[in-house]
């Protein structure tokens, strides 16, 4: 097979250097160019420490991108939309990992995002990035965008129960932990260590953005929403949501676990998780951290029709890097999993 | 005033030990004995480390114990029920840390704890441990038994809008994030450190055992009830607990302040919070440890009749020793807050 | 006894914070004016969140001080060494947090602090802040410059043994190590959460500013040091040094105890720890949070002259707020330990 | 290449867990058995729950361990050196991670491990595995004792130094600072999450049993020891050794990374780490975790001759199972870092 030739524009972000980490070991790609208009001319692994004598890549600056067959986007929420032209001619293919063509629908940009879309018919050129859900479509497609990391592990927590309609849809409740490197790398008075060490801070109760994605891909009019808190906490990497949906119907565990097993039994990057003993009976980030799995798992509430549905995953990884490189691998052809296997660590 | 004489019985656990540090501190008492029949003739400072220098206390065995004024009871779950008869003969007063007493139906103790109460005559005689709930029944009660640390936190956070009838009380859920002191001193895989840190376990997805004390406290009937998940964290001390109501009334951020104020405007140990910015303006655990508030705060989801109510406090404070502190001035007649003035540190 | 005024310039920092903290519920003396210019009209738990309710005070500016007895500075190194005149003239008492006094010898500025110090004749008139050396020159003391956190646990782990003549000064090899809040409260890519997590870090490991302050106070002339190095780990308070000693003598442990028992038996504020069995055996910084304590202990290498010293302290107390309040005791004839008995915590 | 069958005895231990995640990607081996009293039968995800899809291998029991090409073996300290005639007759070639065969001198053993040891004659048949300075006698090699986790640190940042003859072999000290993964899977009170989380432990500061391997691998007598003090944090994974040497000649920094460059200068395994600016310009075991690296650097003491090198690994890698592969790597001519090229995370 021909290699392929991969660039990364904003390559000095976490999810950037957590791109490169995983292309680095990519049988099937190369990668031509890294953009940082901060650190263009040094070499990547001054700012991805953990690259060093991995890779001699030196940032360049976006202004010298060459023409490449995959073209990564890592930019901050705002930009890409303005630029795409730019990408568009430097590469065929483009995968996004901003906010920025995640929404189908253009009246959710200045809801969510404060400002209007400047170009709403791009929005349905691209497929959003969610393997489990969008796969046919990525097969040979030009644009994805890659879904948002509290989304993600929304999604596919209760996308099976809705498309069977086993749920109430307006008593959905999720509540969504995660850590630190979700805000990027830019130091701040939230991100600050003394601050930020063993909080448990409510940061966004109420309107968290990812609304918007998740009532997208569960099939939500805007009667009814997902009712969504975000709470941050001291770990760096991960994230857990905690979905409580209401049952329509009297299922017990076993018929739940049919329904997942149904959806996601061939599924190479999702595990169902759910044991009867043992301290990681349910999913559990911490041994996640650079894996692409997202743990999927769930409890009965015997008193009530509640079901208690848990997911967790690395956000940068099936949050974010991780699942643009399966995203890139389905578009291309490729081997799914490849680039992808690391199963994370126990214990870390 | 005459000095008091207090004892703890189980005092080498960690509600024990805070227990010590406060009384250690409080004017109006002398702690007279503490009991541990592990470590029966040991410096009290041997398992409380924070106390070398400050006690030269050293455990007895629960077979010494002599006549005191107040007898704390720090048993493991499902002791104090069986040997109440020989506590009462050794003090007037009690206060039970434990959940023994805490729940008035004898029919809830066979649903939450595994076995009927030998003693259900016994229930009605204490009072459940909330001030802010029950002052007027502890003044003068001769027993109290302590509330659970994450009934707490649910329980204040509520309270003023279940009384009110705010709320629709079939859909309220309630997740409580919790720390590793929750668990008590005894190792075991779960709290082995490789494991623990920086966990996010869901380890009670549903038949959290303080929903009894919630129902009960809320004045929930046997047909509605908090839906409530409970999650570990890596921290040590803390709860923080995040409840989404659904408003039956139309009512804005401003009319909700008012509620709470009304309720607990006078309260020494309940801080609403809730501040237009900063990193801290919510309930934050971490700045609470050692303190004995419950901080509340709250949000409007403008886009639906969702309020979101966050509470925060040290499991071992205002979860524990603190509130039992509290609960002995109040008893007695001291001023409430003697012995509890400790602010919090930040950072930390 | 009339009650006396202190002001704080600088309270906006962890260490202002702290003082804030200790002085609220100090007996003696009442708070009058705090300032920061940042925050000049804003209430000061608007950036101390454990002061809520516990304090109205406002922040005003430097150009508002009013005169008072008692001045704490708490601003940035190099600041307090220029505008000394105008704190002077507020008051008749001041103690300085920064380093700007802590050296006697003016040459010694240049060398650690970069720069020439632009008034050394003021460097005799400060008393170096640690009571347990300097205790009576700080009775009656107009100007004390407290002591540098590290320093401070350096000084009192060596202190008697250097002032026995006990040790080889050639060889002495120290590492201090410490949490992030030393680093004070301005967000850094250093700081930044994702970075400082579970960091151990070696950021000075030659050149430590300290070392001017441990030199001077053990009296090591310009022909011996203490080699020390310097690591960040990823706590946010607490420091503990590990200090190797070679003994000129062949002394067993007890002839050791013996040592820190006539130096330090009766200091308030120095626990000798050092246990036979269990897991805080030696000085643990965890359990000292909040607290004004050096623990102190010791091990003898059996096989060869080797002493390891190891000291603990909160760097926010003990090497900084704590220690400044107990000079401020001291200087006015106030009981020693007033306000500062606040024992730690266990667990935390 | 025919596919190679080993095997691992004690694999439900951390550095059985570990050894299983990398064999289970090694392209050139499979394994056959894993053993573990306590859960044969059981699936090995239900102890390492990272593995869960990853492989359905089952625990079995020591008593039915078939023959295989090469075992590992993951036993407690003291076993293996009671059981190899057992061991050897199922494969021909041995890997054993305990400290058992570490050791040339029987005479140290008593000394260091409390009892003679049972098989002295065995002894000289164990190549010491720190393929850095052992290589050559690894290839084709019989047997090998994995090294220490805290000696491979202290070894490699010393090595070239000791050898040649750079450094006053009477005046070294060393700090190792690591985490509580190096302690095992057992509960225990010293691991305890409320006990362990944010410690700063000095728990050996003399007497540390890696001290004999390392006295022998830099080529000590019995007149001269590396002064070593070791201290527990409260991280996972990762350990740092801090040392402090006093060189016999002036040497600058460029001479001493001169000296690194052609020792390992071509190592696949080590990285100098030396940058003039930036927060990671020192070895950090933080972005080591699951990588081979050990990482070095160092920085002269301006004012004295002392040098302080500084190394940090991650103690189940580099300290033990990364190790292990890359000797049996080596031991059978296979590419060296096979399977062994995870380059570490960042952030994490």
């Amino acid at each position: 097979m021909p290699e392929l030739q991969v660039s990364i524009v904003g390559g000095s972000g976490y999810t950037g250097g957590e791109l490169l980490r995983l292309l680095l070991f990519h049988p099937a790609v190369r990668i031509k160019q890294v953009t940082s208009e901060r650190f263009a001319g040094k070499p990547v692994s001054r700012v991805h420490p953990n690259l060093r004598s991995v890779t001699r890549l030196k940032f360049c600056s976006v202004e010298e991108l060459d023409p490449c067959d995959v073209l990564f986007l890592c930019l901050p929420h705002g930009q890409a939309m303005h630029r795409l032209p730019y990408f568009r001619q430097r590469a065929e293919r483009i995968i996004d990992l901003s906010g920025d063509f995640r929404l189908r629908d253009p009246e959710a940009y200045p809801v969510w995002y404060g400002t209007p879309h400047p170009h709403p018919e791009w929005l349905s050129q691209f497929v959003y990035g969610i393997p489990e859900i969008h796969r046919e479509a990525m097969r040979g497609a030009r644009y994805i965008s890659s879904a948002g990391c509290n989304a993600t592990a929304v999604i596919l927590a209760l996308y099976p129960l809705y498309r069977e309609g086993l749920v109430d849809p307006s008593r959905t409740v999720v509540e969504v932990k995660g850590g630190s490197s979700e805000g990027g790398n830019t130091p701040s008075e939230a991100s600050h260590h003394p601050e930020r060490n063993d909080a448990v801070r409510s940061y966004k109760p109420t309107r968290h953005r990812h609304i918007a994605e998740i009532e997208q891909e569960l099939g939500l009019s805007g009667e009814h929403t997902v009712h969504l808190s975000a709470t941050a906490l001291g770990i760096v990497r991960g994230i857990m949501a905690t979905a409580h949906v209401f049952l329509t119907r009297p299922l017990d565990e076993k018929a739940i676990w049919q329904v997942y097993r149904r959806y996601y039994g061939q599924e190479p990057f999702i595990r169902i998780v759910k044991e009867r003993q043992g301290i990681y009976r349910f999913p559990e980030p911490k041994i996640l951290i650079g894996s692409n799995y997202c743990d999927i798992g769930f409890e009965r509430d015997p008193r009530s029709n509640r079901l208690v549905v848990i997911s967790a995953l690395d956000n940068l990884m099936k949050g974010a890097a991780g699942q643009a490189v399966q995203a890139m691998n389905i578009m291309l052809g490729l081997e799914e999993t490849t680039a992808l296997q690391f199963p994370g660590l126990h214990p870390v």
